[in-house]
């Protein structure tokens, strides 16, 4: 942030009286402007044995695997964020079932909330944001071309689980990730 | 917003090729500014039969009884923003045991998430937000003085566990408010 959003003048990056941490502050009309972390939501839908994901068809990680999810809009609840999503990226009908993961991916200011969800039809294809979707079995997952951590720690949650006959929400923090890696 | 916080020019509210809600975009570097829902991390933080109420030194909600919380900052997870806020509000150290409720606030764009904590000592006081810090036994809640309902729908949830004898994480979505009401 170089200008103020609300009349124009420059900013400067500085601790206002009784914060703790630096903030874009206007030089002209003392505007404080804050910066938050941003909800991704999503969902790992099932069919039978097996889950539902998308190739990505745009950046970053084009090519690789993940849950269709995406960045919740305002006034929506983060069940219609990843319902929403679904239908952008897989044009895709679920039910959701219970929010199952929530992942705090730190180092980029981001919770990642994943439903799980029971997919309704087969009738998905597709979106302008995905190269393919299609269903998976465990045996079938493409771990090694999966796009994100927290798409990974969903499913392998999902796996065990479904090993246990059991579904349990949890809370995930990530580490920031080794160099080289996602 | 009204300019451009990276060139400063002016803004319009467009909506951009394939996308399908208006944003701001700038008229002349074409940079599209998103908004974005807002997380409150905060506890509901228990001594013996007695939980931990903050009231508020500040405006929206003054004189008004809250649980500690408040906006998380970029580069922490969920649970560190539940401490934080506790140490800030109330001066007082807790030990998270789980999340207890996210609260979907959409006519605001704001999710809530309290954790069920463990008040670990009874050295808490005000900070600068709060009036008084207190613990309430059930029955004497100032319910008629709760500053927000994801507070009073928290509250409401964790007395009824406790009777069942099971603590239930819960997804809620608040619908808008009554003219008049909170």
């Amino acid at each position: 942030m170089n200008f103020c959003p609300k009349c124009g003048a420059s900013v400067s990056l500085r601790i206002p009286a009784g914060d703790h941490l630096p903030r874009h502050v206007c030089d002209s009309c003392n505007e404080i402007h804050y910066s938050n972390p941003k909800v991704v939501a999503g969902v790992l839908a099932v069919w039978e044995d097996k889950v539902l994901l998308c190739r990505r068809a745009i950046e970053p990680r084009y090519g690789l695997w993940t849950l269709p999810a995406g960045f919740m809009e305002n006034n929506e609840t983060t069940g219609d964020a990843a319902q929403r999503e679904t239908r952008e990226e897989a044009c895709a009908r679920v039910e959701l079932e219970q929010m199952y993961t929530l992942v705090n991916v730190t180092h980029i200011s981001q919770i990642h909330i994943l439903y799980k969800a029971r997919l309704l039809d087969l009738d998905f294809h597709s979106g302008p944001e995905s190269l393919e979707v299609e269903l998976f079995e465990e045996a079938d997952i493409p771990w090694e071309q999966i796009a994100f951590r927290s798409v990974g720690v969903t499913l392998r949650h999902f796996f065990a689980d479904r090993r246990e006959g059991h579904y349990q929400f949890r809370v995930v923090d990530l580490p920031p990730p080794e160099a080289g890696s996602r």
